[in-house]
């Protein structure tokens, strides 16, 4: 039991469990692995999900949106879906992929996990479109939304992570190869977060603005997680065990953000920035009371901070936020040009993700700071066994 | 004496020492240290040498090229040089820097390092050409280069180095901030190496092409290192202690290095792909024979291969190479865009590194597969001790 759990809850593979004491429930605080297992550490590929999802995320992430070259046919996406396969199967054991160039660059998976997505494109293409889940298209415009053409949409989405950076570089490079008659790179977001090993297992990740974020999430390997991200297949019974992601480029505005004293910044969230508590508790997953108010008369969490409007107004508006930050080289003007890599995963965008975008986009103290750049969804395939390939459900 | 040889050897702090089983010899396999270690070790900024160069490499470097604004004079150019001692000098013991307004992204320096150079412009606008080191220029012109300007020269180098990205970003953007009001960026190149303990200290990095690349390099900590790599002053007596850098990036063409077979391969670079181990030879540390001929009489190590005419013709025909991969978005095009920020320090440049560059410019086979695409020269600044800034010993 307690195997499974911690399993369950990290998403790592066989590998990593020796020798490696872990506590149970989200915050708790756990033991570091020591280094030698790190490098060695595999998250199985195959099971009824994809992997990259629940996993804990990785230190490194590369977001690749593709678009399918004109003439791509059913049978030319069952051919790359085939290959991807087999190669991802092969690196994130560690191995070099059948076609690898490079196979020494393959030996330290590090969790090196592949995850890819259909776009709508992808579906118009294998001519396929009734079984299209319907949330599957771009989102409604936002009125935040400052929109670049160059980090939206897509065909398809492939998402490389591992704890080591050489190993995604590597990877990328052979899948990308693999699809290069097939489809062509339409954008490419690289992300991180704190090295494996820099912080205890289980720590919420501080953005570049500082902020504890990814606090209020399912708890991987729990039904609750199950239950908001894993599709039932209830409308596309092929898409039962898939899930939808929404990838949002969010430019932040550190330099305003800079400006800001903590009690500002403690408003504006919600939360505070010192540990993440909410400004009504004292730890950070403490439950937040959003009716609380102040000698005032006023709420203590404002009405319009983000967690505020970002938390759940009727049950099914909750989603699994598994975010990188980014951070580019700045024009001359800048001294950086930061932001996040927002990625959500839920069962369905519509009923789930999109009334809570909605109501940030409306009212949110935060939207000052932050401008969504790019915007993209796709539908995460169902997860495949070992003999069959990604996307088998649907193309076969 | 152990205790002072490995911390020489790998340019580590004490936080780093306890517990942590190393061997000596730059060959050495030595044990992997406990990932609680790795987020709290340092190494010390003060010194007679800046950091960041005779250090074990870590995982992610940012270099930051600048130019300075138009009016800075030399106590323009102290005031920043406090600052950034000071800050360099709190980040990289794990502490907000004064003026910090995320000091909780501080807390994991991870060998953090920042290692400050001076272009030919520092020296113009200091009033003080003529203590500027003769080498300090933009290296001469070579026929295989098709530089672009944009990663070209500065006034000005930062060199921010750790094995967790979130700390390079946090600390870049403590430093950058500080300058906003003297210098401006010009370039920004971002590199990165395996993961902290994805391999045993002391391994070779593997380039993205696959090749054991850093094998012949002088070893940190010793004599032969401060020979090669420590200005002695001789001719700028300010500057003992100080190094050059040069910042190469090399654009490798991985599409056309994939259509190489593996014998191809080794030819070219004179080295065993698999293991790094010359053609005459039979392990990475073997020492090559360029004399060895097969049995038609032509040499194992091809006249023109890299090794061969990379190798030193003249005793002082030697520099401490320190490499960084690169890989960024390709256009729709290609697959991948990646290369090496190739970086080499020398006590002078033009004795050490240009006889190499130019032989290899006139005739590497390597070059049908690497392009020089920028190229930038800096006078690393000797260390200071606390209570002094960096460039204290030029600009007092
Ligand atoms: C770059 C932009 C964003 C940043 C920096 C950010 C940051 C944060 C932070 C610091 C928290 C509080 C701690 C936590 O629970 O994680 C939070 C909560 C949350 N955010 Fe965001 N966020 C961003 C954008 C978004 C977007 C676009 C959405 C969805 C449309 C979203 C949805 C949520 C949700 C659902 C919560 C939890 C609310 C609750 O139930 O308490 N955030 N965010
Ligand atoms: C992206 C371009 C380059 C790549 C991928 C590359 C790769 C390699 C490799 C794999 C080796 C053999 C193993 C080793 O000793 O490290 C090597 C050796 C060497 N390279 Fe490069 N190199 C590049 C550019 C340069 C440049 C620009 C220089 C200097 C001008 C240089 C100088 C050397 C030297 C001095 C050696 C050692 C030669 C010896 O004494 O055996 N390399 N390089």
């Amino acid at each position: 039991m307690a195997d499974l759990s911690r399993r369950q809850l990290f998403g790592v593979g066989a590998a990593a469990v020796g020798g490696v004491g872990l506590g149970l429930g989200a915050g708790a605080v756990v033991a570091r692995p020591a280094q030698a297992d790190v490098v060695a550490e595999t998250v199985p590929f195959h099971g009824e999900h994809q992997a990259g999802v629940e996993t804990a995320p990785q230190a490194h992430a590369t977001f690749v949106g593709l678009d399918l070259r004109p003439g791509t046919d059913r049978s030319a996406l069952v051919r790359l879906m085939r290959v991807w396969t087999d190669d991802a199967a092969r690196l994130t054991e560690g191995r070099g992929a059948l076609a690898d160039t490079e196979p020494d660059l393959a030996t330290a998976p590090a969790r090196l996990t592949v995850t890819v997505g259909f776009g709508p494109g992808a579906f118009r293409a294998a001519g396929l479109d009734d079984r299209r889940p319907s949330w599957c298209k771009p989102l409604p415009p936002f009125e935040i939304d400052k929109l670049e053409d160059r980090w939206n949409d897509g065909d398809l989405l492939l998402h490389v992570g591992s704890d080591d950076p050489v190993t995604v570089a590597h990877a990328l490079r052979v899948l990308l190869k693999a699809a290069r008659g097939t489809a062509a790179v339409r954008w490419v977001q690289r992300g991180f977060r704190r090295a494996r090993g820099s912080e205890p297992e289980g720590t919420t990740m501080r953005n570049l603005m500082g902020q504890v974020d990814g606090t209020v999430n399912p708890t991987s390997g729990s039904a609750d997680f199950a239950d908001v991200v894993w599709n039932d297949g209830a409308e596309q019974p092929w898409f039962a065990g898939g899930t939808a992601v929404v990838i949002r480029r969010i430019h932040l505005d550190l330099d305003g953000w800079d400006e800001l004293d903590r009690p500002g910044r403690d408003e504006v969230m919600g939360r505070r920035m010192s540990d993440g508590a909410p400004l009504t508790g004292e730890s950070e997953h403490d439950a937040p009371d959003f009716e609380a108010a102040g000698p005032g008369g006023l709420k203590i969490i404002p009405e319009f901070s983000h967690v505020a409007r970002a938390r759940p107004m009727a049950p099914r508006e909750r989603f699994h936020r598994r975010a990188y930050n980014y951070d580019e080289a700045p024009d001359g003007i800048g001294v950086s040009d930061s932001g996040l890599i927002f990625v959500a995963y839920q069962a369905d965008v519509d009923t789930q993700y999109v009334p809570v975008q909605r109501r940030l986009a409306e009212a949110d103290m935060f939207n000052e700071w932050s401008t969504p750049i790019g915007s993209a969804v796709f539908a995460i395939l169902p997860g495949c066994r070992k003999g069959e390939y990604l996307g088998q459900g649907l193309l076969a």
